[in-house]
C-alpha cells in the first residue's frame, strides 16, 4: 500500500538534520520521499497513486523505537511474584513454570506482547525467550519485526539445534532474524561457553548475553575464574565478532573499555534494574567511551511492563541520580539510544532512521496533548514527559499496525486476551 | 446527576475491604452505593432516576489519586531549560519568568494542568503557586478539587496578604481550599518564619513547606542556623499543629522522629527529585515510622509531566534501588499513599475511600488494555505496568470531567493550547 503522511513535524534521526515540517511517502515496505510539502500537481506528476493520504495535523513522525532487549513470552508472569531479588525470582517462580510452557502457548503470549509493543511506539523488539520457531511466526503473523537472540544456557537446547536455528531462522523472512547468544556466564558451563565461542568465530557473528546484571553475578564469576563476566568472556574470544550485553549495571573500566574494544552494543534496561534492585548502569560513562547505548524494556514479568516512554524517563533520570548531577544525559541522547543505537544493536541497518529507501518503521506522536503543551523543545517533550497515549500510529515495514487506538494484527486483542487467561488458567 | 457504574471490579481502599465485583452510585457529588450488583426491580424500588447508567465491562473503579504536591502554572517551562540543578534552574531561568507572568496568565496555565490532571485519573491537587486567587477560580470554572498551600517567601506576599487568603479562600467553594505553608526554609529569612509560627498558632492551622530537598538546603541550613531545615523549623513551634514536607529527600533520624512526633506527611516527588538529581527520599524509613507518606507530582517544569503512573513506580521502584532489596515498598503500599495518605495530607477526609457518602472522586481504569493482561494482581498492574492510556473515566465531585479521551471542563484543550501558546510567545 502506498500512504502519504503531510502536514507533519518530522523528527528523523539523520545525524545533523534539524527537526522540520513537511511531508513523507511510504510505497510498499519502504520510505519513497521525505522532504518538504509537496503540491497536488507535485503529486499528480509524481505517478504515485497513494490508497491512503493521513493529515497528520501537525503532529510528529520520527523512526520507531527498537527495544533491544526483551523476553515477549512473559507476558504470562507480568505481576506474578514481585518483589523478589533476581535470582531468587528465576529459581523459584520462573524457571518452574517456563518448564511447563508450550510452544503455542509462547507464540500466543507474544502476540499479547505485540499488542502493548505497538501501544508504545516500538517497531521492532530484540528478543530471547523459549520456542524460537513459534516466536518467529507470531510476529510474521502479527507483523512484528524481531530479531531473535539464543538464549541456550546448560540446561538447553544442543548445539547442534543453536546451530540449526542460526542457519533456518535467517533471510527466510523480511520481519524476522536471529542472532547468536547465550543467557548469561552464569547459566552456562565454561565447555558450552568455547564452544559458542567457536561457532561465532565460523560464521563471523556476533554474539548477546545477559552480562553484568547484578552484583552477585559479578561477585560469582570473579570467584569461578578470576575475571568479571566481560573479562572472562571475551578472554574466550566470545566478542571477537562483536555483539552485546544486556543490562551491564556493573562494570569495570576494563569491562568498558573491551566493549569499546569489540564495538559491543551496551543494551540498558533500567525499568527492570530498578524493580529487582539490580543497580544503574554507567550511562555516562559508556557514552564518553563511544559505546554505542541502547535501551531494552526486559520482559513484563521483570519490568513490568513494555513501554519505551518509561525507560527513556529512566535511562536519564537514573544517570542523573547516579551522577549526582541534572545536566548528564540528554533528551537527545535517549532518543538516539532508543532508535538509531537499537537499530545498530540489532544489525537493523535499514530501519534506523527516516531517510528514503529506508524501511518504513514509523511513528507519529501525538502533541495535541496536554503532556505535550506548550511546545518549548519536542525531543524532550518526548522523553520527559512522553507517555503511551501520545502514540498515534505506529507502522512497521509500510503497514500501519495501530491508528487511535484500533489494532490490526489478526487476532483481536479480545481473543487474544481470552487465550492468554485460559493459559494462565491451565498453568497456574 | 445521578449515575450508575455496573459490572465494575472495585478497589474501594477502605482498611481490610478486599477488591470486590458490584456497582456503584453516584447521587448528586457523592457516592450513595457501593456494593454487590443491583436487580432491575432493587433499583425500581430505590426511587433513583439515573441519568446515566454505565456498564464498566469489569473495568476497575478506585478513588481518584491525590497529587499532593505541585505548581500547576508550572506548565509554561514544560521542558524549558532541562538538565539544570536545582537552585541554578529556580534563581536564573524560573524565577525571573515568573516575575513576568499575569493572574490571567497563572489561570490559563492551570486549566492546561487540569486537563493532564485528568489523563492520569487526578482527581485533586495540592498546589503552590502565584495567584491563588485566579487558581481558585480555574479549578472551580474546570472542576477540579483544589487544595492551595501558601509559597510565601521573603520576595512576598505580605503576611497580611497571607492572612487574608487564608480566611477569604476557605470555606467559599466545595471544590476549593487552602492551607498554611511557605515556600521554604531558605527563601524565607528567620523573622518571617517565627511570625509564620505564631500565625499557625493563632489558627491551629498545620503548616506544609519544602523540605530537605536537596543535600546544599540541608548544609546551608545547618551552616545558618545549627540544626536541619526540619529541626530548626519545628524549633520555632511550626509544626505544633502538624502539616508536611514536600520531597523530603535527606532526612535524619531526628527529622524523622519529628515528623512521627508531630503527626506530619512526608510528600515524596519522586519524578522530580530523579530529574534535577536531588536524591532519593528514605520511603522506607517512613513507613517503618508510621508517617503518612503522599506522592506528589510537582510542577511540570521539573518533572516534565503530571502523571501519577510516572510517579508510583518511581516511588517503589527508587525505594528498591536505595534499600538495594527487591521486596520494599509493596504495590498496595504505593496505592494507599497515591489515594487515602494523599487526602490525608491535604485534609480531604471525604475524598479517601469508595464509600456510602464520601464524595465521588472516582476514576475508571481500563483492564482491557494489553498492558494490563493477563490479570494476575490488579494493584500490582496498576502500579508496575499501569499508565496514562489505562484512565478511561475521571470524576470529581460527581461530574465526569474526563471520559475516553475527551474532555468536558469549559474550554476545549484546542482553545487552552492556543492561549498557552500566546502567552508563551509574549514571555520567552
Amino acid at each position: 500500500m502506498n500512504i502519504r503522511l503531510y502536514n507533519a513535524r518530522i523528527l528523523s534521526m539523520v545525524e545533523g538534520q534539524d527537526l522540520f515540517e513537511g511531508e513523507l511517502w511510504v510505497e510498499g515496505s519502504t520510505i519513497s520521499y521525505i522532504g518538504e510539502s509537496r503540491s497536488d500537481e507535485e503529486i499528480a506528476s509524481s505517478g504515485v497513486i497513494f490508497e491512503r493520504s493521513i493529515d497528520c495535523e501537525g503532529n510528529l513522525l520520527m523512526p520507531g523505537f527498537k527495544d533491544a532487549h526483551t523476553h515477549s513470552g512473559m507476558t504470562l508472569m507480568r505481576s506474578y511474584a514481585d518483589g523478589l531479588p533476581l535470582q531468587e525470582w528465576l529459581e523459584t517462580k520462573i524457571f518452574p513454570l517456563e518448564a511447563r510452557m508450550t510452544d503455542e502457548d509462547c507464540a500466543l503470549l507474544t502476540k499479547l506482547a505485540v499488542l502493548e509493543y505497538l501501544t508504545s511506539g516500538i517497531t521492532s523488539i530484540m528478543d530471547m525467550y523459549l520456542a524460537p520457531e513459534a516466536i518467529a511466526k507470531a510476529c510474521e503473523e502479527t507483523g512484528m519485526r524481531v530479531v531473535q537472540v539464543s538464549g541456550i544456557n546448560k540446561f538447553g537446547p544442543s548445539l547442534e539445534v543453536f546451530e540449526e536455528r542460526y542457519n533456518e531462522l535467517n533471510g527466510k523472512h523480511p520481519l524476522s532474524s536471529y542472532m547468536m547468544g547465550f543467557h548469561a556466564e552464569y547459566t552456562c558451563d565454561r565447555e558450552l561457553l568455547e564452544k559458542l565461542s567457536e561457532l561465532a568465530h565460523k560464521y563471523e557473528a556476533p554474539m548477546y548475553t545477559h552480562n553484568s546484571e547484578t552484583v552477585r553475578e559479578v561477585e560469582e564469576c570473579k570467584e569461578r575464574y578470576g575475571m568479571t563476566p566481560t573479562v572472562f568472556l571475551d578472554s574466550l574470544g566470545m566478542f571477537d565478532y562483536g555483539g552485546g550485553g544486556y543490562h551491564c549495571c556493573h562494570m569495570s573500566d576494563e569491562d568498558i573499555e573491551i566493549f569499546k574494544k569489540r564495538g559491543m552494543s551496551a543494551v540498558t534496561n533500567p525499568g527492570s534494574n530498578t524493580k529487582l534492585a539490580s543497580g544503574i548502569a554507567p550511562i555516562k560513562q559508556f557514552l564518553e567511551a563511544g559505546i554505542n547505548v541502547a535501551i531494552g524494556t526486559d520482559g513484563p514479568s521483570s519490568n513490568n511492563c513494555l513501554d519505551m516512554f518509561r525507560e527513556m524517563f529512566l535511562v536519564t533520570g537514573l544517570a542523573k541520580l547516579r551522577e549526582k548531577d541534572a545536566s548528564v544525559v540528554s533528551g537527545m541522547d535517549v532518543l538516539r539510544m532508543a532508535t538509531v543505537n537499537g537499530a545498530k544493536a540489532m544489525g537493523l541497518n535499514d530501519c534506523d532512521v527516516l531517510a528514503q529507501d529506508k524501511e518504513a518503521d514509523i511513528i507519529l506522536i501525538d502533541l495535541n496533548q496536554p503532556n505535550m503543551q506548550p511546545i518549548n523543545d519536542i525531543p524532550n517533550n518526548i522523553v520527559y514527559s512522553g507517555s503511551k497515549q501520545n502514540v498515534k500510529m505506529t507502522m512497521i515495514h509500510g503497514r500501519i499496525l495501530y491508528e487511535d487506538g484500533k489494532f490490526d494484527i489478526g487476532l483481536t486483542p479480545a481473543e487474544i486476551y481470552r487465550s492468554a487467561a485460559a493459559i494462565q488458567k491451565r498453568l497456574f
